[in-house]
């Protein structure tokens, strides 16, 4: 065994080319404690179920939404914290309404059948007189480019390419089908659409249809868009080999005037460098459908566990630690938005900023990214620390942050995501099964301790 | 982003200290291969649906055991392999019965309760008459020992050590725990215990009590063993401290004599090294409750589908190749020690065996154990395979194994466990709720894929 590990050591020195982690024994047992702690009276499983069980789904500009601001920073200020603020933003406020039909009509083999749909955030709605109209299957924005409005115009676009099963990391999947949900309404109603189904995110095949966000274009008509279960989606394709396929699809979303929104944020001031901020953060909006417990309860519940357990353990941060729950991640970006343009103004500078907004499952790593001036310097003061995280299981990789800190990129601090396992993670994504039964106790408490940790070793050691 | 590669790649060549994958490339292909077709067109998950679903729970000596054998012999058959064959061996047969009480009785502060109780594995029952005692709770063995006979006799010991929730590999904790169950109810009897009763073994607190073996001492009197739930283990405890606790135990579980049963194997010979064999395995029984789908069909199918994996790629094997699904792990292990018996008469020789034994959950690597004077040599060849697999999320870890086929280790091959995600292995195992639904399909792709990778890479350039 001996050969082993000598060949350990040898590469963890080669590794350890600066002054950091001196103190490896201390921080290996601070770690622990960070484990330990967190592992045997952690909160956020208990917050969590609150969240998206009690309070539920939490779009922003909802009552939902509300009842979660005052929810979130009442459990801050149980904390003795130096600040808990709420930070004002104008948030869109779209309302899903209660119909929402997608229907073959008249088909000579099926006669009448419902889909599992569900209206894209944002969608509008068909009116109340609903519309039918033939179907048009496609596989990407090109190909309605493609087809152009002679073969568009007057039609129902279903947009049917299914999420890559063979990446690995199911974001990638996620990454490379989702501009048909994102833009296919948009692109559809360029060509003279009526509106647009699209195929659920998710490599399964069941009968939940998956919302989120689509995004109009200026001066382009706006036309509904809702998505389908990924099982009817194979059925609809399978019946357009054989016939023509007509749809009546009912929807009554709409968009209502913004309203007042506002992110949640407490702080404990850094003791030696306050200027110095390392932000821990998720999204405290949800969809309206679930309870937002993966995506992003377990974000908030992350970051603010992190908060509890440095109080908990009596921890002096030398730097500030900042804990932000963002709103309307999911049809904006409004709070992340907000947060950024006043902390430029306040000249602040935010030397990490760590998201969790991939679930509540087991943490498998970090993924890191800067401006090029600042990340290699970064990334190779932070994979000295690799000996200490890799064993509870956490790897640092290249490429990380989240969509509501990305806008302090500007800072030239480190961006910093959570990467929870991610196979299970689009089972949940914009559904109705997003609910607390489906997040694991110790999964969401390994999260909270790894990012505990990174905060820990950022506050002691800096990245510079 | 320069510096960093360049220490990716000098780690990577430190690694490369000997002439294995040399075909690094080639290699890569081949992985991302098995990846994508496992991923696209595994069968695994149907197989374990039908497997846990439609056979269910399946004890040694079991109809359902029986059915079990002849079903995966026949997935086996289907494969054109060189040879399929069941392979006898004498299993106990123990059968739970239809009674499982365990009640509180006339407590003054709250009456009667009824726990949630499952007998041991092998236990024996308590006759038609039940048996009602004291009980006394206890932390380990070693206290019941040190209570003595004056303390213990004619009372009903409990059996209450959590396992540790700040272990993070939950088998750590399982193992730090589950001598209770093991042995608690023969050590208990030795000084006069009537019965014993064993808090469920798993972090979780709920209602689900968890079985699993428990094995009698030669020469003692054989008492009743039955696991209660976490929740009811708190619950009792509790009352404990304010009153003298009576319960009522009844149960009819019994072994009846032994029966034929057999592992099932098939295998692929090797074109050039014909004598050095790979084994994949599982083990085919589990507990009557539920669908012993984590524990362990996953690893039944996860085997199954190495081979098929290899035949649907047309991969012409230079070793032998087997599959071995082993009969009785559960309570007996006779399954694993014919295999090895029969192995060693035959003078075989089996260069590495992979069991999967853990569950269905993401991979997260592989461990390894051999005999010291092969252990090193291999276990560095093996170490250069990491970058191929580390995309993947695959680690390689010193220690490692399997039930099954720890009894070939004096072959000196190389024996191997794979090491799926262990955070909710024990909220299902040996419970009524490890059923399929509780297997994420493309959690359980991902661990066969990881086993036909490595099974791959041995193949192609062995361990010396």
């Amino acid at each position: 065994m001996t050969r082993i590990f000598t060949k350990i050591i040898l590469i963890s020195s080669l590794l350890a080319t600066n002054t950091f982690a001196q103190n490896t024994d201390v921080d290996a047992l601070m770690v622990k404690k960070i484990y330990d702690h967190t592992l045997k009276n952690g909160k956020c499983y208990a917050w969590l179920n609150h969240l998206s069980r009690n309070i539920g789904g939490r779009l922003a500009g909802s009552h939902n939404a509300e009842t979660a601001v005052h929810y979130t920073k009442s459990i801050l200020q149980g904390m003795s914290l130096n600040e808990v603020i709420l930070q004002e933003c104008m948030v869109p406020h779209w309302v899903r309404g209660n119909k929402e039909v997608v229907e073959i009509v008249n088909s000579p083999s099926i006669g009448i059948k419902k889909l599992h749909a569900l209206s894209l955030g944002n969608s509008v709605g068909t009116g109340a007189d609903g519309l039918t109209a033939e179907v048009i299957e496609v596989m990407s924005l090109d190909e309605v480019r493609e087809l152009g409005t002679k073969k568009i115009e007057g039609k129902i676009v279903f947009f049917n390419r299914p999420m890559d099963p063979t990446k690995i990391k199911t974001f990638h999947a996620y990454g490379g089908a989702v501009d048909q949900r994102g833009s296919g309404p948009a692109v559809a109603a360029e060509y003279g659409a009526v509106a647009a189904i699209v195929r659920s995110m998710t490599t399964r095949l069941d009968d939940i249809p998956h919302t989120g966000v689509t995004v109009y274009k200026d001066g382009v008509k706006k036309i509904p868009g809702i998505a389908i279960s990924t099982n009817d989606a194979e059925f609809l394709s399978d019946l357009m080999t054989r016939e023509t396929v007509r749809l009546y699809i009912e929807n009554d979303s709409k968009m209502l005037p913004p309203k007042t929104s506002y992110n949640v944020v407490g702080e404990i001031r850094g003791s030696v460098f306050p200027d110095e901020i390392i932000l821990v953060g998720g999204h405290l909006d949800s969809w309206d459908v679930g309870g937002g417990a993966h995506d992003d309860g377990a974000g908030c519940v992350h970051a603010l566990q992190v908060m509890q357990t440095l109080q908990d353990l009596d921890y002096k941060s030398k730097r500030t630690i900042r804990c932000v729950m963002f709103m309307n991640e999911e049809n904006g970006l409004a709070g992340g938005k907000k947060y950024a343009e006043e902390s430029n103004q306040n000249n602040e500078f935010h030397l990490a900023a760590i998201e969790s907004d991939a679930g509540g499952f087991t943490p498998r790593g970090f993924g890191f990214s800067a401006e090029e001036a600042v990340f290699t310097d970064y990334y190779n003061n932070i994979l000295n620390w690799s000996p200490l995280l890799e064993p509870y299981g956490i790897h640092f990789e290249v490429g990380g942050g989240g969509a509501d800190i990305n806008p302090l990129k500007s800072q030239q601090g480190m961006l910093i995501g959570l990467r929870p396992d991610s196979q299970r993670y689009f089972d949940y994504h914009h559904t109705a099964i997003d609910v607390i039964d489906a997040v694991n106790q110790r999964e969401l408490e390994l999260g909270a301790a790894a990012m505990t940790s990174l905060v820990y070793l950022i506050d002691n050691y800096g990245l510079k």
